[in-house]
């Protein structure tokens, strides 16, 4: 995998992309001579997505990238002078000039990490104007790429790991930032490649595509024909003229399947005859813009049959419509039945692609025992998370100036958790998931080995544990993904249902529980 | 409302925002010769979103940036030439460099315009080649902002036009892009405001936002206070001291509400008062991070109250958990009780801002006959439309060379409309919606009073209908917004039901018809 590049970064991903009561905020804090106080935020969600056990933690590159880059411009500044009270303080302005990220800690979960409920995806700490300032931009940045990756991860859960996947979503992104962090992060969460050239530029993702159905049906036959003289594969030997061999191996093949040879449609064939010239190593058919019996699969056969003459290996066929499983075991038994008459056996194991709104349940019957279908193509279905299509993170105050923050609204789910905590992972003997523990940061870290009493979230009660624990370095796009198959494989069968009520346990310290318990009583600190 | 400015372009949307086989077929069309023959392409959608009857077209803005920054850099021909065969002809990439869209033709619907199923929102022609490569991006920019644009519009339609709607969806959307997406189109849509600063800095949507939990929970109410004090609202006479003023209205609040003094929260008080002296002619009161009834709502009575002595209004106060209509009815009767004790008449009428994920039942809810609520908040359900995430547009290649293309596929929903054709909306005597006709470019215009014969999308009789027309230019996101209102004006009550079978017609001409009968026939032109 190439590294990832992308020295332009993404103009959309400036300081201004937030919500304008971050600026108020900061303007507030500044009044208040607050600016400077030392402040955490964690950035977590409240529940799994799509009514699943788990999630992957995903974004963290881009968060890495923004902080880097996170300057205010002499434009963006004047942008908020004039929404802001025409007598602000010059001063509050030239505060905002000097901004950066330099002050500024985030702790994470690596990227492709599983991550759960409550168990903070990010920990950012730093001046209180500047970390509230980020709230927005990070929950942009952390919340679809863990959502889409997380899809992605379940569809390769459904698909198992034979089938090959393409995401080809980016037609149906949220405009083209959605379509690069689509591709990006569906790629991390088990996808084998993208059909989108700019995720391959920029991000290095895999990128696979062959022709479209306009390609098809831009040729009516009647064209002039490009120069038709191909070179054997091997590069030796004279070369072949291949419309005329195609036109030869169209008879054989209409007589071998009972078709008249008129039937298939000549500019059809025209157009896999263009492709096949640019292409002969990478040769592929969509059968179906016309009709894929009488007319996309012979003429598929007549030139991947002149190809293979020439030492040349088609690459594959497509199904766009209809019962993409049926069709599959049709065409696939046409592949064999020529393969045995012609005595070509490398047709027999062509790959076929299928793709037309495939969505979990398509999908899983598709991937079911026995299916011939070998490459999937999901647009959609993984980028638009049609489920549950936020994740729906938060980014909420822990503590100021080192002391615990905690909100306590009347709505109990939307309480939250006080203090600068540190988040562990903690492993059974066999290496299986045992449960997240949250403890104070202050608190001494969990041994392994050594018996521990933890609070699972919403208990009555304390249990014991005796875990190990696990910590991993910032990776790049390709090892995040196979961390990310990784810690998928912790998972136990019951985790890995796809409609799961939350089986993993996240648990407090004794002293986190105290502290919740201290701020619950009543009054500040 | 200000001009758009975008200097810097959106780095995301370049050429090679584009699927592979784009590519792929592109060198395929080379190949062959084609590269240059003229062709058209329909950029449309086949069902209304959401159940609906309508869809309102978006994105075009977007799409014309696009074309005119259209040209690969040496960098993207380098990675393109990485992905294509290696003994791919030198001067296919020689012809990619050249590339650029001043051969391109795009007719568009005015964005803000209704729009229905297969009337095309793009018509583009150009090079084959070319308008080939486009058919990613310029989908990508389309559908979704169409989508966007259309949900905003159904909210609209469901709050009514007095209600003030936020958006405030960036942290929810797919990535930079599709917040600044949202944002734009939501406002197109309908929606008065977006949280979303840089929607304001590049498109000039009017933003607006107020204050977080964040902010109230940072404060203990133990802070070294600001300089507390504060001249008059009109300017003159000496300046009083705010901390001491909302002491001593706090003593006649919670008398009046009946509550102890040290009832309400110190902490949450300590921050309103910061943010009064930051923003006195904006001041805010976000109610709920302890307890609106036993401290939200007394510390910001006493601080409007102080406010208000030196002349200065409260903009409002927002509720974001709980049973937000029967909460703002509640806090409505508390402020004209507070109004009627206290001799304060602008009491009564502080605005009342509501959220926390609100759909569109709930906003049906607050937005009732006696709802105390005057300003809604909405994040995800506007940015994610949850109810259909795509639209699903397609691009399909309707001609070639002069000579009309159609997709006969066995899927009687995926064939297309051949040739290149003209759309005219026709209006009834009474202003009101009669159908959309689609015909081909070379038929003579429908004419205002004369008779016509169509025939109806699926219909298998000519109907017969006797118009007047309208077009409109390509104007600014403003006027796009005002548009789409007058727009959705002329939907008729049937076609406003937010569940919907397809009401409104779309019909095709004679000719048109004709056309398809005879390609239906079979065989090529």
């Amino acid at each position: 995998m190439a590294a990832e590049r992308d020295p332009e970064g993404r103009a959309a991903a400036r300081p201004l992309l937030t919500d304008l009561y971050q600026a108020t905020m900061a303007l507030g804090y500044w009044r208040a001579g607050r600016a400077r106080d030392h402040a955490e935020f964690e950035l977590f969600f409240r529940r799994c997505p799509f009514g699943g056990a788990f999630a992957l933690a995903a974004g963290l590159r881009d968060c890495v990238r923004f902080l880097h880059a996170f300057r205010l411009r002499d434009a963006d500044v004047q942008f908020l002078a004039s929404v802001l009270p025409p007598d602000t303080d010059p001063a509050f302005f030239e505060h905002l000039r000097a901004l950066d990220c330099s002050g500024v800690t985030v702790r994470a979960l690596p990227e492709g990490s599983l991550a759960f409920p409550g168990v903070p995806l990010l920990q950012v700490s730093g001046p209180l104007l500047v970390v509230q300032l980020l709230e927005t931009p990070l929950l942009c940045l952390v919340s679809y790429a863990s959502l889409v990756a997380t899809n992605a991860a379940r569809l390769r859960l459904i698909a198992g790991p034979d089938k090959r996947l393409l995401e080809m979503g980016l037609r149906r992104a949220q405009g083209p930032d959605g379509g690069l962090t689509a591709s990006t992060y569906s790629y991390l969460g088990g996808f084998d490649s993208s059909s989108n050239v700019l995720a391959g530029q920029l991000r290095g993702v895999p990128v696979a595509g062959t022709l479209a159905h306009s390609f098809i049906t831009s040729f009516s036959g009647s064209e002039v024909p490009p120069d038709p003289v191909l070179a054997p594969a091997a590069g030796e030997g004279p070369g072949v003229d291949l419309a005329a061999s195609v036109k030869e191996w169209l008879e054989r093949v209409c007589a071998h399947l009972g078709l008249g040879v008129q039937e298939p449609h000549p500019g059809e064939r025209a157009a896999f005859l263009a492709y096949a010239l640019a292409f002969p190593r990478a040769f592929h058919g969509l059968l179906d813009s016309y009709s894929v019996w009488r007319s996309g699969l012979p003429n598929f056969l007549a030139v991947a049959l002149a190809l293979g003459e020439l030492g040349y290996r088609p690459m594959g066929v497509r199904l766009d419509s209809g019962d993409l499983l049926q069709l599959a075991q049709e065409v696939r038994t046409v592949f064999r039945a020529t393969a045995a008459h012609f005595q070509v056996p490398w047709l027999e194991s062509v790959p076929i692609a299928v793709s037309n709104n495939i969505d979990e349940e398509e999908l899983a019957r598709l991937a079911q025992e026995g299916s011939e279908v070998n490459v999937i193509g999901i647009g959609t279905s993984v980028v638009t998370c049609p489920q549950q299509p936020s994740l729906g993170c938060v980014y909420k105050l822990v503590s100021v100036g080192g002391q615990p923050r905690m909100k306590m609204t009347e709505d109990p789910e939307k309480q939250t958790l006080p203090g600068s905590k540190a988040a562990f992972r903690l492993l059974g003997y066999d290496g299986s998931l045992l449960l997240d523990l949250l403890q104070l940061a202050e608190e001494p870290p969990p041994q392994a080995g050594q018996e521990l009493r933890v609070w699972p979230q919403g208990a009555q009660e304390p249990h014991t544990v005796r875990p190990a624990q696990l910590c991993e370095p910032l990776p790049s796009l390709a090892e995040s993904r196979a961390f990310a198959q990784l810690s998928l494989s912790r998972l136990s069968p019951e985790h890995k249902r796809l409609q799961s009520p939350a089986l993993y346990q996240v648990a407090l310290s004794e002293r986190l529980r105290a502290l919740v318990d201290c701020l619950r009583g009543g009054g500040p600190l």
